[in-house]
């Protein structure tokens, strides 16, 4: 086990209708004048945002309100959000939303306190070094930005898509009502269980030994969405099993299953380029090249993918051909998401195989490697790229 | 799954030698006049406490000291630890060793800036509400209280056992140097990984539905403790089995794996009684009591236990007997206590079975009953602590 640091400071706030305690939670960890920060209708129209409002008012706060965030959100929002915080005198983003929403008040809340361009956090030209205090309401369980330092945001020019971290940036308090993910239409639940399912499987693959808790900790997270997932695939109102997911959404992505342990990322970057481009979903994107990444790299170290087989996916070990029975994990992996509605080749998820090119360009590995489990060259992000577009199960 | 809270701000530095961070630390924390607090000889002799004073004195930092914490802290020395912090104007507790001395250094946090009786919040008089910020440097993987809001101490007059809560007492950092434990005699880290497999277990065992990523979570930490405890004992150097056990000992009790159900802690009580009369090692009172409680209860969810047989102990599943596959598991947990050096019933701990109406009258059953997963009478208590004083395997 490597050394670690880890500091989780969010207070989870999770159940039925607890949306109604956002002023008290507001006012507790030091908000007085509030920008909302929230995506589309959605929000709008099933009168979240209004329930947000009415208890920011009952505890007499000051709010602002800045809607439009998009997945895969965009830098030209962030900047108009950053400008309203400044002239507003803004104290506190209120994110009601997922991981997009999240994100980007995230890069609003470190932009509001930066002289500089936000985007240097993002392109690796500045650290992060204070931030505005950030407090969520959840409506979907996917990104794990309600319990994480991290943000992602894309520059439209070029829709280059790039992270920023900090626990500067861990959400102060987060929301988490399982019923608020309800309503959401089974392609986007699904895709919000991959990109929980791709945030262990980026820690649990590792060149890390003697890491026995934290490999057991991710493995009790996948099989729970192996159970969970398909349970509100069929029934979207079963509340338990979207609680379940919920809380395993935010447990995947804090780092608790991750600490000391080298961990992986590739397949985050591969696919950033993918959502990059033709703007699809980010779990959409992962359950292409996921699977993919572990074909490619399957070989590096057989025992691992055979415990991911015969613990998550319940595969007998083949001791007379122990990678067959990796090989068989993967598959089950794949069609796993293929019956939760998921592509799982580019064609499926409406990319072009021509495009790899522009995708490794964009991509920017140029002669270099990307670290990792398996050290990735041009050739190899090629490979990986070149599996994803044509797999079949 | 139930609606919760869950909070754990605790800052954790993890790795060899990082006790030399505490300056570092206390002065992020906003200490600045400090109380070293700590136990008997051995964190003097191996130098540690030579150690965190250096490095408080190279921050810059006052401190004082108060020495002398045995297990099961007393009162007596809470009262010496609050005098000198008010006296000495102190605003920091840094707490030097296992669950003991950081229990004691909650406990002076809180009777510190608070003008009655501290052990008020103990007996059930009033609730926490605010307490002198607590750091920890551990130095025994058991208690969890390095990432829990509980402490335990004991009145010395009549050895009354019993416990205050609150994420206020929640240390604001905790130092894990899994070396640091290397030294401990396999007895007490035999203790300690009792001790950490019972604040899985009076989580585990639970009458809520629903909770898959909790069980699954439960189960991770239990089989990180089945394989690496055994380990330690037979190697007390061995760094990694150490390192997983001691993350596991967080992971166990702050709470994280017990969200969202409800929880039992019969067996903590029924113990506390017992290490209150013998002052006898907690971790020591629990291999006896555990599975004694577990055996008395099992027929309440028979399918339960079956599930914690298979997928804990690896027992197979008897479809034909499901009671026996119980009974198994519990036989197997036992066995388990048995091989790594713990007692498992009252002549091996000390105990006397002609004290048990000294314990239930302790205990303060009276006609009431305990709640639980199964709820508990005066009957119920007294064939638990009878199946306890007669195990055997």
């Amino acid at each position: 086990m490597l050394d670690f640091d880890f500091y989780s400071p969010t207070e989870f706030v999770f159940g039925k209708g607890r949306e109604s305690e956002c002023g008290r939670l507001v006012k507790k960890h030091g908000g007085s004048r509030v920008l909302i920060h929230y995506g589309g209708g959605s929000a709008v129209k099933s009168g979240l945002i209004d329930r947000v409002k009415a208890s920011l008012t009952d505890s007499g706060l000051t709010f602002f309100e800045l809607g439009g965030v998009k997945p895969n959100p965009r830098d030209t929002l962030v900047y108009k959000g950053i400008e309203l915080a400044k002239s507003e005198g803004v104290d506190f983003i209120l994110a009601v939303g997922g991981g997009s929403v999240i994100d980007s008040s995230k890069a609003i809340a470190v932009g509001a306190l930066y002289d500089g361009d936000f985007w240097d956090h993002y392109c690796g030209k500045a650290q992060i070094q204070k931030a505005l205090p950030v407090g969520t309401v959840l409506t979907i369980a996917a990104a794990g930005s309600e319990g994480s330092g991290n943000s992602v945001i894309t520059k439209e020019e070029g829709m280059l898509k790039r992270g920023a971290g900090s626990d500067l940036i861990r959400p102060k308090f987060s929301v988490l009502d399982p019923e608020l993910t309800q309503t959401l239409p089974a392609y986007q639940t699904a895709c919000g269980a991959t990109d929980i399912m791709a945030h262990v499987f980026e820690r649990y693959f590792t060149n890390t030994t003697e890491v026995e808790i934290t490999d057991r900790l991710c493995e009790a997270v996948l099989m729970t969405m192996v159970k969970e997932t398909p349970r509100v695939i069929k029934d979207p109102n079963n509340y338990h099993a979207r609680a379940n997911i919920m809380w395993a959404g935010m447990v995947a992505h804090n780092n608790i299953v991750g600490v000391g342990r080298q961990q992986d990322w590739n397949s985050h970057g591969l696919e950033h380029e993918l959502s990059g481009l033709y703007d699809v979903a980010h779990g959409a994107g992962l359950a292409v090249i996921m699977p993919a990444w572990m074909e490619y790299v399957h070989s590096h170290d057989v025992m691992r993918f055979c415990q991911m087989a015969t613990r998550v996916f319940g595969c007998k070990m083949n001791f007379a051909d122990p990678e067959a029975t990796a090989l068989e994990g993967i598959k089950a992996f794949r069609t796993f998401l293929h019956n939760i509605g998921m592509p799982i080749n580019f064609t499926e998820l409406g990319a072009k195989e021509e495009d790899i090119p522009k995708l490794i360009e964009k991509l920017g590995v140029g002669d270099g490697k990307r670290g990792g489990f398996v050290e990735l060259d041009k050739a190899a992000v090629e490979a990986i790229y070149k599996i994803a577009a044509k797999a079949t199960l």
